[in-house]
């Protein structure tokens, strides 16, 4: 592990909420955006909560902003010394990626104001965060801290009938409107100066006033601690919230830091890549890195990930195929009980998949296109508003987009195939892809003609192109979902009247002796100089070039897709579709065929997806022209870091981390450059290393042992550690 | 036959444009719409011809306008005496719609120009006008006649290589671009006052100057010929055009009058109904029948309607379903031989419908939806504009509206139900059923968990939903066409060999055999409460009001269907869906179903096509609801004469007369007030006359015989006549 810190010098107001996701800390259970202490809504400061969501009135579900339990903000002299509010000197943000610290440090003249906080790994209700203010100036000082109920929200408010309590312990409970689950946040704080305390609720919240005087030259510190629990959590979330509070105060913030970057220790031994060759590289490597695990569900075995992890209320907090596909093979090779969590996730919430398909009049599981608690589908019809009417726009993710039930029997397999583990699929897995299996054979339509299952009115990865017909991507992994389903007695060998108990109690018998005929009848798509079509008609769409396209946009924030926009009808793409294909089932092509599409659809790639460019990637490594990854594997890893990515779809706020480039970011390095795969329980590695990077070094883990990867342009090694 | 007079008193600019389509004269081959002589193309004149495409660039492909040759401007002491240019005293419009002839008086002041015109339903390349101008003032005047190349095209140019001839008869002969089809114009003039005669050719045509002294109440008269012929219809359209002239000229223009008048008694003999009662129902009634009257196919036998008539370019000049659906029924009840002619145009266009099945994959007939010469489909993919982005909006009205096949089908065989004449599914119509029949069995899909054939991906008659599935009258036209492919060996019960080798031909023993097992499994629509669901999953589209809905159009002209439409995610519908298969089938439905349908869709119909309404009115009467059916009677019968309908869709201007209305309207008095049907041969009236009417009377022609229908509120009879 290289350079793990990134600083960030002077204050732009424009890059405020950038740099909320640059910045951000999180554990998995929290995240907490990279504002200043003393921040208003305006900054969109947020204390973001994994898998607890709200509906405010009519609009969209979307995760919960609990209070910000680390507020802070100083008035000297009756001037505020904050952003926002005074011209500072000179002003520096910077997050340790190895160690999971962010500090900032602002100097406004009269004051330097140095902070540093956690969202710590090891106790993760628990945010700290230690407050060095070096005073230039005598006077008098007023330090607040407290609980700032001042939130950011997309869609709220969520939280309703705020009590308070003031005391060594600040108190601020309220509860969710639509379900009535309570949240709690407490707050204490210890400063090793005399000061006068007093306390305050006001209508944004509830604050600690420290009074004291300061002269020149002196230096004060305070450490600030916040718990926050849910009634998802514990029966008391407030007493729970205190007695966190109060314990880490006694241990104090340095007993608190230790033991949150110890836990970081051991996360980036199990996962960290070390690149060498290329610095800038390396650090955006580190950092994606780091917001991939930062958002990890270790506190919960049962747990996903959200498509902008605990950035915000992006994307509703809600469940994408990105955990499957993009996240889960970075945690299935280094810390697979993390993948287990993201397949367990699926596999509890597996009646709300039943529940999506008999709403739509089919059978078996149709998993949520984004997925709330207990696989409630968050999605809604109408996921774009047109820039020109504001009106919402019908879409078709919801209904049309398939291919997650066959994503997650995909993972659950894959996750067997590599572990050797058949655990998962024995406790529930197995449930899964059998359900998976038969949504499909239930939407299944045999086209009388040819004698050929179609599976019309689909939309594949690409988003861009709705309502198609047997788009490739889709028809394979429906295909795969249904031969692994015939596969599943292999799973249950040991046990054969397990599997039939399960064939009864699913009522699957019939379905059972439909699959292999529905294999045999499945539909390919055509290949036309060895190019898959990405769907029927495909190639008959309007062929213009991505510039071309992109000047008839009559403006910069309207959605691409469907009827009315400018890709619809023309064969540009989003994002990775049959090069998707074709990383998840590389044996399916020769390296010709692989050439073949990857120089068909790469000039035809807005790329409008975080999604897209490690497939790129992968492929492109495959088939040795690891040149034409790099720039990719680039832009996938440094996303985050550069604060790229597309900010709007429409009228519709979609900034936040990237966490599906970050497992992108490393299946680069660990699938693409290194070649690594698993076939057989034996690992195999078929490098391609870019000439950018001279030696690329990682560890993984499988059944049960560790092994440290290395590859240099001259060797490569896969040594038991 | 009561008032057959329409007069419209006064000059306003704004109604320049309605009033080209409300003075529409026409003869089936032409028509020249209701402009005044001297019109330039701002006032949107057209001498629209019938059956000539061309395509200008890259361009919709649309109908040619010919150059207009009843062209005349006076100017009197230099100063023009013209509409736009001088404003006149008084001025008046009136169309005598029992003659067919157009008149027009306007008061300069100076002058009274009086003049009118016919389109010769004798002689259908031929139109005619006699001036006359009532001198006020003594002076010099100039009285320029001659063919204007001033044209006004929608999608234009379309005529190139202007020739011109001066002389006794002038001649214009041009080319049109796609085609390099021959287009050619004379003009011939007879003045009954001695005047100096010279010629000119501009860029805007060629013209005769008849230059003469006037006293003060003296009154000159001038005749004016013009004869157009295409190289569609004759080898030498200019010789043609010149000798047709010529002899019109030799006749004079009473001679003219009288023989096209002649033949406009015939048609009102044959079709003419009477309504007593409502005078101006009756008015509008009466014209509703000529315009319809007049853009009938007389001059060929295989022919058939564009859905605006010969009133302009709009609809690009292409016949829809509107003629086998709304057309039809007046002209196989009282001209049998016009219903032909339209049903032989698409016996003749089959390899068009081939080619178009073909073009998508599939076999047997797919019909254009816009229908051009030979078949051709004029419909594009991009049918709206977006008034906001002013970009091409994909529509699936080419690819998605599979009914027009089926529709086409019935008609045929309504042809032979009513007629009992077999002559046109011996001679080419059974190939079309078995066609069509075909390619519904090639686009089948058979849904493998119900065992049911469903229509996936579909537009209905209402065409705001698109890519629906099992659209309720989509799959009834498939079933009816499906079940009539099967019951044709009746037709050929003389001579079976016959039939057995057209199977033999079209190689479709093996789809004969497939038939049956695909009625028997095709779905049927969900019923609730009575109610038939228009497709599935209707019933649960928002269900807003119309008025709600009509809120939420942020420009006027906007589409409202797809998926950017207010009414798209709605259950709001453009017209009559349900209704129109309820009109069509109503032995399927009782009454109380009927009754149902009304209340419910009724109040969810947009009206926004003028298909719309009389299936409402129709399907009114069959319940007994006359008082419901008077208001959309009215409103069908009086839309060319009120200006109304639509007339734009996005950007896309579609105004004109409306065919489908006109034959709408005989059909809600003939088919709904009278209640006539014929069944096995036999004709049956079960009247229903709103109170507003007195007593309805009209012929019927049926099987070679003749009989005039009668119905008052106390009697109805059927006497031969």
């Amino acid at each position: 592990m290289k350079d793990s810190i990134f600083v960030k010098t002077g204050y732009d107001p424009e890059t405020v909420v950038q740099d909320g996701n640059r910045f951000l800390l999180a554990n998995g259970y929290l995240g907490i955006r990279g504002t200043v202490e003393e921040a208003d809504s305006s900054a969109l400061p947020a204390v973001n909560l994994a898998g607890l969501y709200d509906r405010y009135e009519n609009r969209w579900r979307e995760p919960v902003n609990a209070p910000m339990g680390l507020f802070a903000k100083l008035i000297l002299n009756d001037r505020p010394m904050a952003i926002g509010e005074t011209e500072p000197a000179s002003h520096t943000l910077s997050i340790d990626f190895r160690q999971g610290v962010f500090s900032r440090e602002t100097d406004f003249g009269a004051v330097v104001l140095y902070s540093e906080r956690i969202a710590s790994l090891m106790a993760p209700h628990l945010l700290a965060a230690k407050l060095s203010l070096h005073f230039r100036e005598r006077g008098e000082a007023v330090l607040t801290t407290g609980i700032s109920t001042d939130l950011w929200d997309l869609n709220g408010p969520h939280l309703n009938d705020y009590r308070y309590r003031t005391g060594e312990t600040l108190l601020c409970e309220s509860v969710t409107g639509e379900l009535r689950i309570p949240v709690a946040v407490a707050q204490t704080a210890s400063a090793d100066f005399p000061a006068v305390e007093t306390f305050r609720v006001t209508d944004k919240g509830v604050f600690r006033d420290l009074r004291f005087s300061v002269s020149e030259g002196e230096t004060v510190t305070v450490s600030i601690f916040s718990a926050v629990y849910t009634g998802q959590d514990v029966p008391s979330p407030a007493e729970s919230a205190a007695v966190l509070c109060n314990r880490a105060k006694a241990s104090g913030y340095s007993l608190c830091l230790q033991a949150h970057t110890g836990a970081w220790d051991e996360v980036w031994k199990r996962c960290g890549v070390d690149l060498d060759g290329d610095a800038s590289a390396a650090l955006a490597l580190t950092a994606s890195q780091y917001y991939l695990n930062s958002i990890a569900p270790r506190h919960a075995g049962n747990l996903s990930i959200p498509a902008r992890g605990l950035s915000g209320q992006t994307y509703k907090g809600a469940v994408f195929w990105d955990s499957e596909i993009f996240l889960f093979p970075m945690f299935v090779y280094t810390q697979p009980e993390i993948a287990a969590s993201l397949l367990r996730y699926r596999i509890e919430t597996l009646p709300g998949a039943r529940k999506k398909a008999r709403e739509y009049g089919y059978r078996g599981a149709f998993y949520a296109w984004e997925s709330q608690e207990g696989g409630a589908e968050g999605c809604t019809d109408f996921n774009v508003v047109d820039v020109f009417t504001h009106r919402p726009v019908r879409t078709y993710f919801r209904d049309k987009q398939i291919h997650i039930s066959g994503d997650i029997a995909y993972a659950l397999w894959e996750y067997w195939r590599i572990t050797g583990d058949p655990a998962l699929l024995l406790e529930g897995g197995a449930e899964v892809i059998l359900e998976c299996a038969r949504f499909y054979l239930s939407r299944a339509n045999l086209h009388l003609d040819s004698d050929l299952i179609d599976f019309a009115d689909v939309i594949g990865p690409d988003e861009y192109h709705e309502r198609v017909t047997n788009n490739a991507f889709t028809n394979r992994i429906i295909r795969y979902c249904w031969e692994n389903a015939l596969r599943l007695p292999e799973i249950f060998s040991e046990e054969p009247e397990r599997f039939s108990k399960l064939l009864d109690r699913l009522d699957y018998h019939a379905d059972w002796s439909r699959l292999k005929n529905a294999v045999e009848r499945l539909s390919n798509p055509r290949v036309r100089n060895g190019v898959t079509e990405q769907f029927q008609g495909y190639f008959d769409l309007e062929d213009a070039s991505l510039e071309t396209v992109r000047t008839r946009l009559c403006d910069p924030r309207e959605y691409w897709g469907g009827d009315h926009g400018v890709a619809g009808s023309t064969q540009i793409i989003k994002q990775a579709d049959v090069i998707t294909l074709i990383a998840l089932f590389p044996e399916d092509f020769t390296d010709e065929a692989v050439a073949a599409n990857w120089a068909y659809y790469e000039p035809r790639t807005e790329h409008g997806s975080s999604l897209s460019a490690c497939m790129y990637a992968l492929t492109a490594c495959r088939i040795g022209r690891q040149d034409l990854a790099w720039k990719h594997f680039v832009n996938t890893a440094s996303i985050d870091l550069n604060g790229g990515g597309k900010q709007w779809a429409g009228e519709i706020y979609i900034g936040g981390t990237h966490p599906a480039a970050n497992g992108g970011a490393w299946m680069i390095a660990a699938l693409g450059f290194a070649g690594l795969s698993v076939r057989d329980g034996t690992i195999v590695l078929r490098p391609h290393l870019p000439k950018e990077i001279t030696k690329l070094c990682f560890p993984i883990e499988l059944r049960g042992r560790r092994f440290q990867v290395t590859v240099t342009h001259e060797t490569h090694s896969i040594e038991e550690i």
